[in-house]
């Protein structure tokens, strides 16, 4: 956008200020999507470092302060924490606020923060699918929705102008905007996201508990395949622990296939099928082409 | 090494051309680590593409001539068709020469090309830890084993000199040397490696399966974390059919800890045991430290 046209929010109030909290904090800031931008971190250091790095106008610890005279609330933290930071800045949400979120499930935002909200204000649950393994407020960077779809989830009846000022502003972060039910996109983030994750974090693990010397082989050759399961084993521990325990069902079902189809790769390895092996590494090849197709490799 | 210093060896044979062979051949190229370069591709195809890239001086598809008069032959093929190799070429071998290999699993190579190598021609098994998912002769580059590890491991009573040439060929392409004994080797690889590549497959072949809706959806959000299971998932699926028939043993008992472990996390998860998947997640994000540490991220 030109920096001559209106900003899309008078004030932005985020909760929470890590890797993409401080992301969209940047553009915001880079790009002046905002008048004002305020933060609430959990921690008086994070909001320290905040205003250090430039980030926001504003910074504190307390959400429900955090939250007055904003137009629009992006709940940024751990989707565990939700219900709790709704119920506090519920009562002092501005008449005609959006309330929205970055959060990698999105069932559990409208079970957990809508009932906190009073008429007028409008929730629009987000989901840019984005990240890296880094965490923190000096993570963060403009770029990093750049190319990268952002889902929007609203409950039915939500105020559709709502939807459409969030839906501007991801756009003008750089994403690309889909609008999904929300029962749809925990199951195809279960998979897309939540599986891989769960996978990597299990055989990083299963290294880790290797006696010391095997151990240390593990990282020294670790060039074979295994390095690029750490990076994805590196991110934020909490915020994966929350969302595996708010995608509980999805996430149970995919691995229930994942472990039968690993079952069976297991029982061809031990029979020596090796046309079986070979059929499927020739399937599973495919599916890169498409994702590089698709501009998302 | 500088240009003036005389090469290492004489004549190359490299059978197979793929990324590996291709890459090692840019590099003894470039560097004139040897007076002459000759490949045996399995195809036609393969060989002439391979005289256009200007990667030999000859290339043929058949295995034993190209060893005549070589006093280096490194099989750069998958592991499955050694067997048939060794007994093609060993009738034909140099007296003297050395027989290499660049495989992911070595107890192998010492039982199928060992028993077919006249007397006086040494066996030095090389694994270069290092790869990309792109294969065939125009994926190599001169820099692809720089700073990345080749593990040597050759059997009892094998000709030290015969070793140290091997190395010092390793150490020419800019990789680091690590001798170890095969049956370690293999149980190594397994974690680091073949575990990783066949979690890979698994997941990704889990995604295939899902009705067509699904999977588009599977590949348009890759960007949270599958997308990089896809990447190595489209590596060689003749060469980690061969990996996988060849490290059974290792590979069945690695994948039975690991399956071992999903479900413990699985039953965290039912359970809403919030403790133990933060307590992993945190554990496992050490490991990435490490392997920064050692520069192998």
């Amino acid at each position: 956008m030109s920096s001559s046209a209106a900003p899309l929010f008078e004030r932005v109030a985020l909760i929470g200020i890590g890797l993409i909290g401080s992301s969209l904090a940047r553009r915001i800031r880079r790009d002046r999507l905002a008048d004002a931008i305020v933060c609430a971190a959990r921690s008086e250091a994070t909001a320290a470092r905040a205003l250090a790095l430039g980030l926001v106008d504003q910074a504190g610890t307390d959400a429900a302060a955090s939250v007055a005279g904003a137009d629009l609330v992006i709940l940024c933290s751990p989707v565990g924490t939700y219900a709790e930071i709704a119920a506090a800045i519920g009562p002092l949400l501005k008449p005609g606020a959006i309330v929205s979120d970055v959060g990698s499930v999105k069932q559990c935002v409208i079970r957990d923060v809508g009932p906190c909200l009073p008429d007028g204000v409008s929730l629009v649950p987000a989901h840019p699918v984005a990240g890296t393994e880094h965490s923190g407020p000096d993570a963060g960077f403009p770029e990093l929705f750049e190319g990268r779809w952002c889902i929007l989830t609203p409950p039915p009846g939500t105020d559709p102008q709502a939807i459409e000022r969030v839906a501007a502003l991801w756009r003008c972060c750089g994403a690309l905007i889909e609008v999904m039910e929300p029962a749809h996109h925990d199951r195809v983030l279960a998979i897309t996201s939540h599986l891989p994750h769960l996978i990597a974090y299990t055989i990083v693990g299963t290294a880790v508990d290797l006696e010391e010397a095997t151990r240390s082989e593990v990282i020294k050759f670790s060039a074979g395949g295994f390095r690029d399961f750490t990076r994805i084993a590196a991110s934020d521990p909490v915020m994966w622990r929350d969302i595996f325990l708010n995608n509980r069902e999805a996430v149970l079902e995919i691995i229930q296939r994942f472990s039968e189809d690993l079952t069976a790769l297991q029982r061809a390895i031990r029979w020596g099928e090796g046309d079986k092996l070979e059929e499927l590494f020739t399937r599973t090849r495919a599916i890169r082409r498409s994702i590089i197709d698709v501009k998302q490799a």
